[in-house]
């Protein structure tokens, strides 16, 4: 009999069919495979990509060239843009808003690395960072209200380039989805008095069955709720609930504790297509009590079909406790990351 | 510059990135071709599917034999089960129930056919109505509060079997997208004094910018926040909240409209991957003033990301202005269907 589930943040019923239970070399892998193609976001071909907002790079190198570590550009193709005011107006019944905001790309390395568990973590702390100053640079925009960071890897997760990279789009307008958490979260500590996700994270450490890590400032765990099979989270075990909020420190832990999941999960699954996204506070609030940022890591193992897009109602195949036995099992030093450099092709 | 729409319903919003903007043939298609293996749903293959729940069938036939029209199964590998006690319960801070609820799957037509756009009106009336009949007679079991009723076409939609098939899922708690859209129409009404779909009919009709096909009983038009490209609506233009209320004459304009919106849709779009959604009320309320049925259609062209996952913000590069123009033009008498008969292979 399969359970159903409930998501104690925003109330979403998911629906753990155990009876379909898989293991995990019964998804279909898609492999992510070099295509070959020049790539604009390689070391050289600067050029390539609209000019630099931000870089890491050796002292005495100039701007869109040769010489940095990480780089953010803005998006070619972006869903937002950056000029403007915001225009609000009406339509008869229907609302509408000029798609003011900010489309950035975080490009990760300057060679043609594949994921996050490939990056080094001196490059990885850099690249959580740079999250960081972009973040609290937007911030500063009086039309934004939202940034929402994230990481798009394969083509099944909707990556249209291979090199490993981040990003960021800011909205005037809060999404859904996080109106959704803030809302869900706020009920739960005017009902309890606490933070929802405190309170996961105690339960969790206690009951230690969907644990995927555990180390001084981070947990990393399978949600109760996983709407996806081996969907991870990794929390502060600290209260905070704004990403730009983090200080050096607790970036090193993050770059670490990122580097070793991914690494589980890819070697896990056979280096699947995957998304990681950064939920954190709206720019409109400083520190607050009821909310807590984390990341959700997502692997594109099966497709939504037209029930979840009807109901929002997910059937996750494998229980989270599973999932997280198998990857607390993953022992990714053995893992050996397939990294390529291309840069003499381009 | 994009757009930021706002859906006058559940309050999402979606940029409609024109400077994205692509023609039909700019989407990858990913084709449905027959796949020639042993197929469970054609007549003779009866015994491959669990005993039918209900037949439309020539007189003097037998059920789960050879002589039916319309047939309804189990699902082999359901979702949720039929037997039991909810048996609701906490773990510390989760909630959880046991997996209580109805799979069904649809069969559409003995024959080998890919689409419901393949199917003849006649047979299409009876899936309709065949809809009709489950959901009347599920809605008796008390626990039981909400039946979804949808299609998945093609692969990349999430079928796993070609031969023309729908589902039902009947769950004992009412879905949170569900839960979203009866929220939102009853501030709506609560605020106007109206229905909101009642009103997106009206509007929709007098500016005709988005309108697909308009007839005596329903229309079809590409919504103003449409999340996706060629994304169609169907609504009665007579307000009802529930589909099992529809007539059978009700049924009878439906299927033709139904028929023909994706006849336009898969002539425009060579055939592609799609899902059908029908969206009604749940079962423990009859007839609501704010509240209307409606069958979303959603061609699945894209690939939704980390962005959409994490916010659900939606970017559609496809205005639903250029859409509607494209699929009214589209002559479905025009459009060939591609019909297999495998009977014989089996």
């Amino acid at each position: 009999m399969p359970d159903l589930r409930k998501d104690p943040i925003v109330g979403r019923w998911v629906i753990v069919a155990k009876s379909r239970a898989k293991r995990p070399h019964d998804f279909e892998s898609s492999p992510r495979i070099y295509a070959g193609k020049f790539c604009p976001f390689c070391a050289g071909h600067e050029a390539s990509t609209p000019g630099e907002i931000l870089a890491y790079r050796k002292p005495g190198t100039h701007a869109n060239r040769e010489g940095w570590r990480v780089r953010v550009v803005p998006n070619k193709f972006p869903a937002l843009e950056i000029e403007g005011d915001l225009n609000k107006r009406g339509d008869g019944i229907y609302d509408m808003m000029r798609g003011v905001g900010a489309h950035e790309v975080i490009i990760e390395s300057p060679d043609h690395l594949l994921s996050t568990a490939d990056l080094s973590e001196e490059n990885l702390r850099e690249v959580f960072w740079v999250y960081h100053d972009r973040l609290v640079d937007l911030k500063k925009d009086k039309r934004l209200v939202y940034g929402m960071i994230f990481k798009n890897v394969g083509e099944a997760a909707g990556a249209s380039l291979e090199h490993t990279h981040s990003q960021l789009i800011v909205t005037p307008i809060v999404p859904i989805s996080v109106a959704e958490e803030m809302t869900g979260s706020h009920e739960f500590f005017k009902y309890r008095g606490r933070c929802v996700f405190c309170d996961m994270i105690q339960q969790e450490l206690a009951t230690e069955k969907r644990i995927v890590l555990d180390t001084p400032s981070f947990v990393a765990f399978c949600p109760f709720a996983s709407r996806f099979p081996f969907e991870t989270w990794v929390l502060p075990k600290i209260h905070s609930s704004h990403y730009e909020n983090i200080q050096k420190n607790g970036v090193e832990d993050l770059a670490r504790v990122m580097k070793q999941v991914i690494g589980k999960i890819e070697a896990a699954l056979d280096r699947p297509a995957y998304n990681y996204i950064i939920h954190t506070g709206p720019f409109d609030s400083s520190e607050i009590a009821h909310y807590h940022w984390h990341i959700e890591i997502i692997p594109r193992l099966t497709k939504t079909a037209g029930f979840e897009w009807g109901t929002g109602f997910y059937i996750n195949p494998v229980p989270p406790e599973d999932a997280a036995a198998f990857l607390r099992d993953v022992d990714v030093e053995a893992h050996e990351p397939k990294s390529i450099s291309v840069r003499e092709n381009g």
